[in-house]
This record gives structure tokens, C-alpha cells and sequence, in this order.
């Protein structure tokens, strides 16, 4: 038995998943005749109250060809300094869109609707102007925060203001929202655009899905195209994505549920220095000092527990749907033992 | 009974093609853990002798992403006016890699090696500098003509010379190796970098994979997760690469039969002014001056007959897996009572 | 004495030139405090019939600022074979703009509105888009050629017709004007955006000048500043452009005699394949085959004559300010004695 | 008697400046005959042990054809979160090169070769890579301070070891080297490319230089033109440099000992909460929270002083060669008067 929680991406369909999958109806998305695709497509914009959802072959392009609606070459994004986009995504803003990211100093990756105001440059003409804001929900580097939603109204206000765009990262909004006890619909009231996945906490082999108005949609569609992430009969994909909406979205309980034991556990070893709060699946954690973190990532896989260290002494957990009962309670006794 | 001659991309997976599937082994392969992707890049990596193979979503991103490989932004890349690179990818020449095309006036969108060396750019500062020169192969816009794969040798000869790149779009390049019978390894071993696809000819839902040696493809691998390309469990999708590599190459043979007796049949209609040579599945033919496009697409729709135009009064048909001998029998039937 | 004729880009300020900058009031223009900078712009815009003019360190800057102001990335500029942006300016109009030329087959770098018409994309989102029309007066490559100015006007209507900018490239446009007796009001109220430069026929040490309206120009400000191009104390720049305009507009008609008596003597020659139709100050003509170019060459260097090839086996000569009577009678004189 | 503070860029040039300016020997420097730049970039380049240089018409593009030279789209620049290139030019590091800027959280501007080597990105394919460290000196937005030269050659250890590019931004590279009696020849050894402006405290109207090895530089020169910086007969900008470097280097310490002054006057002005620390020819200082910015550079200027606020309630004087003895006298009178 293997333990994977390096990441929630390393799920594979159930066997309901793969069923689904496998009787799909498909056709030509590129044609936009794919029949499961569109239904998905129509499922995810109305569960959020945006006219028009665009499935992509990723998160990544999803929030790549977001950040390149809202913007031109020169353009400024006000972004976290710990935001996936600036970090993980290979320098895809300044590479795709031109654009840079103007860094706030937040708190575990969420800022204040101040800190956006303040960052906002000025309308001379020799200064980058500001167009867009981007939130992350939850916070990956963050450590699975998860935002004040009254704060993000707050944002949006200042966006309308300055007549900036609003941007979701939603990798892990199902996290968030199933944490908090909110609604799409809340989500989809607040951004102009927003980017789920559903390949993580849903358990999908592929996929994220952007959500907006007609406009913007109808270009994010050029866009895909021009980023190569068109694909064909992708209705297999589309049926795992609504199986997932069924069946897949409530119990992500659990695995918040499961986080939080680990944490407690890895909170009374006396090599740990400090345990980040946990709010969702995802668990941030020092050693002390004096501790080697590559012998302590060997010693846990010799233990078929498989783990990944975030530079800077960091090391991260992530529970999902694969994550069964058993494994969690040889885990639970493992970490004791070392 | 829907007769779909628009493009080879329309083709659904076969029972047998959607059984391989679902029964396909998977892993994240961002981690690069897919077994099966694994296996069919291998596979494909050794069909042409290539070190190295990387599945991607679309021919597109294939071929965006080699051009990003062998270009700096206001480079040139050297291809036919025709190229699908030029025509057909939104762009993305110049906004993926800022580079430009400088088109050579070839024949059905093939060139000669003597057209390459006239267009190479002089070394001087203020030239942008020639970098690649881009062979597709078969040709899309020229009507699915192959190229004499002499020239392609002689090309070769004046890329090595000059230190240029040597790319093949080869998204139809199993059609002319079929109709040519030539081999993977002979275009191995002529071009750098080479993109076939999975979904057109040979049936696949999803799937283009981008060959090169290793220094190249660890680049292209970097390049694939900046364009957004980077998926989960993708075996589903290997899975039916490596079925129709079993079952579905040598068929190609009965699309390019087909093709040909549509041609002749269509050669004779009094209201045809021309019909492009054909090699292997695509048509490319001209109405009458005299005769309206749009009506005369209208009444094949009537007849449950779709094909598309190319703009300038070219129309084009294109035969595939899910043609079937019933509906040949019915096209060229049809054809005969406009 | 050495004769030049390699550019008009190589003339020196004359006595009254370095006068008036030698006397220049000047302030830091990147506060927009230099009064004489000041004087120039608005100077150019009226005679232009434009709301503001900007100032350039060069020509390629001003056109390749004008092709920003006018495309995003992924869009088309519609233009000719020849044209001076695809051809001369470094690959610039995809580096900086992440466009691509839709190349038109002109006649001397000079192109039909039925021409234009017929390339404008299909709005299908898998098209990139047609957004611009460049024109150039006169046309560099085409040798000096001067467009029709009933044709321009046909352009602009299917540019309005079709929401296209239309941007002139005027590096020689005083030449065009001198010689067709045409206005800058007239060209003002054709384009959206014009480039005129002062260091050609107009004898300038240094720079270009964009026009446009106020919300065009106060962009194309901000993107001057991002190319690097805003500079501190022009004012003797300026002071140049201005007596330039006073003083050396209308003698260049004398460059285009002198150029016209040049290719009457080249045409004689007997080794001399084909003279191409001058109508302003440049002349391109072509040896015949059994001329070695660079033989030829060296026999005018031996005579301190400079003229440059263009490839192709075309050379190229430029009248100017500084090629005088006397170089003008010896010129022709040793044309003769080769 | 107007005492503008607001720049060192406001300068004009003295009469001796003026006289070498118009007695200049000039030619085309596009053909790279203009012997008096030539002269200059030569200089410069012994200077600073350096094999090329070339001018440029503004520091901005220096400083970003530098970062294109090292660095491609995708890549990663270390510098310092108040950066002149992250904050100043227009976000031109991702519109130019598709670059990120990776900010070190440093002091007044600079930081330690420790937090560089934390910066460096890992190796692994999903990261961008870092591939250039940038430094300027003195620190425009640090207040003009000037780094400790030991701790750049720790950086430059730092560079070598992880095969990073190491740009000097010097736009007030001169004010540093008199201040803390540093020679040039110390920082082209340090250097990769350096930029150094003629037109702050050298008081020349227009220009700055790159310097570097010859590859890069003959890059550089490509790009230049790309850029749209190549200028024709800039001899008359190149012997104002020229003039500079002979007469008005030493004197910069006097612009440095007013501006301490200036400094020690406004530390004892009980409306003001912080003046930091003076090394150079800046004065940066903030006004306390009870007091209007605004209204208190009304209140200046109606004085006829001219200074700029910063953001953030920072204000900024700068000293320069046309700040007279008789200004300052006035200007300590006046801000005592207050």
C-alpha cells in the first residue's frame, strides 16, 4: 500500500467515474459538437451564474488565457506574493501576456482590499497601469487558506472603482466552499472570471473549466485555440467532470477532516516546528532545525509514504479522494513512530 | 445517415479503440507516472528513431512549441505560403515566439531546396535572422499532396549548411507515408523536430506527439506545462494512440482509394471547373464561376452531405475511418443528381 | 570626392542647419518641457491635419509603435511583399506586437483594395484577425515608386468598412508629395496614423514623426517611453526638423531629376539588364547575368562611388541633399567610362 | 529664478557642452561612420575594461535590450523589489523579453548575495528559470545609496557558480564611484553588461551607454535596431559625452555635498517625520502624517521650487549641475521659512 500526498492530482477514476466515461457521447469540440461537453460546459456556467464555461487541458491555460483577456503587454496584475500564477506556472504572465505581476506582501497568499488600492499605479503615462486583480481560493502556497468572502467583496468594489479586472484562481474553490459552506453562485457574482479544476479535490483524470460572460468567453475560445488547447472528441473527459459534479464535490469533508487529524498528530512530534493551520486538504509543516529533511522524506518513503518538500523548509501534505480510512490510520501510526 | 466529409478530425473511437481505453492503466503523468503514456512515446520515439517523444493536445501546441524550440523571438522561420503554421494556428508563430514567417511561393504548399536558400536572411545586424525552415507534409491547404522526399533531402542538405532548424508538420504524415510508402525512420532521421497526429487519420479522440532528441524534448517538456499543455491521467488518451497504431495505419490505404473515385467522379460534373490532383484523403475542387457556393453546400446539406469551404472558391472533402463503403456508395451517387 | 549613394540617410546638417540647433531653446522633453521639441510636434500636426504628433529617435520605432497601437498580439497587419515593416525592420512587427504580416503580391510595393479586401480574415475564432492595412509612400523595395492617390482612398474606404486601422509608412513621403503634387492634408484625412521622417530627403541628423489623434497619441506616448525611446534635452533635434521644413522640402525635386537623369544613363549601358521606372530619388536596376555584382561594385568603389545591392542580383541608388552638381557630372560621366 | 529639483535629467547643456556639440565631426552611425561616437564608445569601453560599447538613445532601453541579451521569454531576473527596471520601465522587462522579475526583499534597494542564492530557482522542468541578476547603483528608489562593492563581488561569486548573467544598472553609476571613490575599471570587472547614463549628473541632453564583451554586444546592436534606436548623424549627442566625461565627473561631489546639506536643514524641520540616509545627489524624505503633500508642494512652488513626490508620502529632491550655489542658498532660506 502505497501513500501518495504529494499531491490531490494523483487520483484515478473510480470505477462510477470510469463507467461514465466510457458511455459518453462525444463529437468534435472543435467543431463545438461535442454533446457531453457542451452539457458540462452548461452545468458548471449555471451552477455559478456566468453565461458561458470553456473547458481546458488545464488549470494553467485556464488562468493563462484569463490573465491574457483581462490584459496588454505592459500591463500590470495585482497578485499575492505567493499566487500559483507568479509562482508555478513557469513565468507563463509575462511569457503569454506580456504583463507583470505586481507582488503584494499578504498573509498566507490573501491580501486586503487596502493593499490592492495601494498598489494601484498611478495614470501617468510612464507607468505600467494595473488591470487586473487575481485571488487564489484556496491558497496553495498558502497552505489551503481559505478567504473571508467579505474581503473579496471588498476587492470587488475597489475593482469596479478603478475599473480593473477580477480574477479567481479556483483550483481548490470546491475546497474552499465546502470548508466555508458557500456558494458558486457567490463566486460567480464577484469575478468577471473564474477558473475551477477538476482534476483535483473532483478526482478527474483532466481538466479545469473557465467561467465569464458572453465576451470574454467568445475570446477565451480564440484563445485556447491559439494556445493549442483545443482538443477533439474530449466528451470521456466531460463525462468524468459531470460524474465528479454528482458524486464527487460533498465529500471533500472528509478529506478536510482527515487533514486536520494529520496536523494534530504531526503537531505533538517533538521534531516539528511548526504545523500552518489547516483549513482544507492541504498540510504546511517545518521540521526543527536540527532535523535533515531529506533523511526525513527517505525515512517516510521507505515507509511507502510519499511526500513533497516546498523549498525553504517546508513540506506539504495533501489528502483526496484516494486517501482511504486504512491508509490514514497507518499514516496516523507511522508519523508516531519515527 | 449523416455522410461527414468536413475534416478526418469528425472520427469517433471504434468499440475496440474505446475498450483499449478504459482499460488503460493511468498515473499523473505531470509527475511523468502514466505508464501508458509512457509506453506509446516510447513506442513512437523508436518508430522514428527519435530519442524522445511528448504527447501534446493538439498538432497545434505541437508545432508551436517546436517552433518556440528553434526560434528566439524575431528570428525567422522559413515556410510555404500555404503552411498550416502561417494559415491555421490563429497566429501563433509571432505570438508564441515572436518570431516571423517568411514565406517561400511554393507549389500545393511544397518547395524547393533552391527557394529555402534564396530566402535565407543575410547575416547582417539589421536582418532578422533566418532560423527554421518548416516542411508540412501531407500538405492541407495543397490538397494533400506529398512531398518528393528528395527534395526534402536536399532541404535537409541546406538547413545543415546554414545552421538552420529542420520541422515537419506532420499531422497527416501517416497519410504520405502510406500513399508513398515511406517509413518513420526515414523522417527521423531528415528532420530535428517532427509532429504527428493521433486524431485525424488514425482515429484517436485526442492527441498530437512532438519527436526530437532529448535536449530538445527536456525543453519541449518545459514549454508543454508553459503553454498549459500538462495533463493528468492521460493514459485514456495514449491508450487509443497505441490501438491505432496497431489497427488503424495501413487502412489509410482505403481513404486515399476513396478519395480518388470521389475525384473522378467529380471530375466529370459538367458544373466542376477543376479538381486538384489527389494523393491521398483530401479533395480540393472548384465550382463554376457561374454557380453559387453557398447554395451548392446547401443542397448537399439537404442531402445529409457536409463539406466545407476554403475561401477563394475552393471547396474541400476529406475521407476518413468513419467513411464508411455504404456511404461512398451514396456520395457518389448524389453527386451525380446535382 | 566621394560620391554616396548608398542612402539619403547619409547627408550632413548644411551651415543654416547646425545654426538653428546650435541656437535651440531646450527643456527635458520626457516632461514634455522642450519648447522646441514642442514647436515641432505641433508644427507637423497641422500641416498634417492631425490632433498631435510624437517625436521618434527613428522610423522603425514610429512604425513599429504605430503596429502596436493598432493590433494585440495574434492579429494580422495587412500589407505588401515589399513592405518596409516585414522586410527591413528586424522582424519587429512580431517581436513587439506578436503580429503577423498578411503579405500581399503588389506591384512595386504597391497593392489594389480589391487586393485588401480579399485577404481579410474570416471572423471564425480560429482565424487570427485582421486589424490594420499598412500602406508605404513612396516604397522602398519598389524603388521610390509613388502610389495613386485615388487608390489610397479605396483602401480606406474598406478599411472603414471593415474596422481597420490604416497606417502610411511616410519614411519618403515628402518625396511622393513633391513629386505628385500632392498635400499632407490630403494624407492627414486618409490615415488613422502616419510616419514622415526627417533624416531622409529632408536632410536631418536623427528622427521620425508619428501622427495620429489625441487617444492614439497619448498611447503611443506611454509605448515610446516603453520602447526606450524618450529622450531629454531633443530640442536640437528638433531645431534640425524644423529648419528642414522651411528650407528643404521643395528641393527635392532637384534628388528626383538627378535620379531620372541617372537611370536614363544606366539604361543605355550595355551591361545593363533592366533600369526600374524612377519617380522619385531612387533607382534599381539590375546587371546582366554575365556581370559579376560584386566586381561591378568594387569598380565604382575604385571611383569613390557607393551604391548597395538588395539581393536578387538588384542594385540601389539614392539622391540627396549632399550628392551635388558636380558629383551628379562626374557620376554620369563614369557610368559611361566602365 | 526657478530651482527644479525634481530630476538631475533637467540639466542643459553648459556652453562649452554646446561648442564641442556643434563642432562635432559626424556620419551615419546606422553604418557605423560617425567617428565622434565612435570616439565616445570607444572611451567609454577602455573606461570600464570593457571590449565594446554602444549608445543608446535613453537608459530605459539600455537597461532592456540588456535583460533580452540575457535572459528568454520565460526566464526569471533577480532584483531587487525597488528595481528602476521593475518599477520604472513600463513593466518593459515582460512587454520586451516575456521575462519576471523575481524581487529580493532588499534594503534601500539592495541586497545580499545570500538572498540571491535563496532566489535562484530549482532546476526542475515546471519552474522558470533564473537566469540574470540585476543591481543598480546608486538605488534611484533606495534614496541614491550606494552599495558596498564587496558585496557585489560576493553576487558576482554567486553568478558564476549558477551560471547567472550580472547586469549593472548605472544610470548614477558615476555618483557612486565618486562617493565611495570607486573606479570603472572595478565594475566592468564585476560586470557582465553595464549601463551608464550621460544624461543625469553628466548633464549631457541625451543618452546612455551598454558595455560588455563582444558577443553580446553585437547582439545588442541587432536589438538596438529591433528596438528602434538606431540613430544617423548622432555625433552632435556623442561629443556632449565626450565633453562630459572630461569635465563634469569630479564635480558630482558637489551635488553630493549640497544635497547632505539640504538633508541636515529638512532633519531639523519639526513638519517633517524622516529624512533617509544622503550618500549621493537624492534626498528622499517623508512629511508628517498631519501634513498635505499636496499642499506642501504648492507651497514650494509658488517659492519657484520644483521637487516630486514618490508615492507612498515620500517626496525626492534631486541635486544636478544646474543647481547653483545662489539656488541653494535660497533653497535652505526658504525651507527654513516654511
Amino acid at each position: 500500500m502505497i501513500i501518495d500526498l504529494r499531491s490531490d492530482t494523483v487520483t484515478k477514476p473510480s470505477k462510477g467515474m470510469l463507467d461514465a466515461m466510457m458511455s459518453a457521447e462525444v463529437g468534435d469540440d472543435v467543431f463545438r459538437e461535442d454533446p457531453t461537453m457542451n452539457a458540462l460546459e452548461e452545468r458548471i456556467a449555471t451552477m455559478f451564474g456566468k453565461e458561458k464555461a470553456l473547458f481546458f487541458p488545464s488549470g494553467s491555460m485556464a488562468n493563462q488565457v484569463a490573465i491574457k483577456l483581462h490584459t496588454q503587454p505592459g500591463d500590470q496584475v495585482i497578485c499575492d506574493k505567493y499566487a500559483h500564477i507568479y509562482n508555478y506556472e513557469v513565468g507563463g504572465v509575462a511569457f503569454h501576456s506580456g504583463a507583470t505581476c505586481k507582488l503584494l506582501d499578504g498573509h498566507r497568499g490573501m491580501f486586503t482590499a487596502r493593499q490592492v488600492e495601494e498598489a494601484i499605479s498611478p495614470s501617468a503615462y510612464y507607468y505600467s497601469q494595473s488591470r487586473l486583480v487575481e485571488v487564489e481560493n484556496t491558497t496553495n502556497k498558502g497552505g489551503g487558506a481559505c478567504w473571508d468572502f467579505s474581503e473579496i467583496e471588498k476587492i470587488k468594489t475597489v475593482c469596479k472603482t478603478h475599473d480593473l479586472g477580477f480574477h479567481l484562481d479556483g483550483a481548490r474553490l470546491w475546497n474552499a466552499m465546502v470548508a466555508k459552506n458557500e456558494t458558486p453562485l457567490q463566486y460567480g457574482a464577484a469575478f468577471d472570471s473564474i477558473s475551477v479544476c477538476l482534476s483535483k479535490g473532483l478526482g478527474c483524470p483532466v481538466g479545469s473549466v473557465l467561467l465569464g460572460d458572453e465576451i470574454l468567453m467568445e475570446k477565451s475560445l480564440s484563445l485556447r485555440k491559439l494556445f493549442g488547447g483545443n482538443m477533439r472528441q474530449v466528451g470521456y473527459l466531460a463525462a468524468a467532470g459531470l460524474y465528479a459534479l454528482d458524486h464527487q464535490v460533498e465529500r471533500l469533508a472528509e478529506d478536510h477532516k482527515k487533514a486536520k487529524e494529520i496536523g494534530a498528530v504531526l503537531a505533538q512530534l517533538s521534531f516539528i516546528k511548526k504545523v500552518e493551520p489547516i483549513e482544507t486538504n492541504i498540510i504546511i509543516f517545518e521540521l526543527n532545525d536540527d532535523v535533515d529533511e531529506a533523511h526525513f522524506l527517505n525515512q517516510l518513503l521507505e515507509k511507502n509514504i510519499h511526500i513533497i518538500g516546498m523549498g525553504s523548509g517546508k513540506l506539504r501534505m495533501v489528502t483526496h479522494l484516494d486517501y482511504t480510512d486504512q491508509m490514514h490510520d497507518k499514516l496516523l501510526n507511522e508519523l508516531g513512530s519515527i
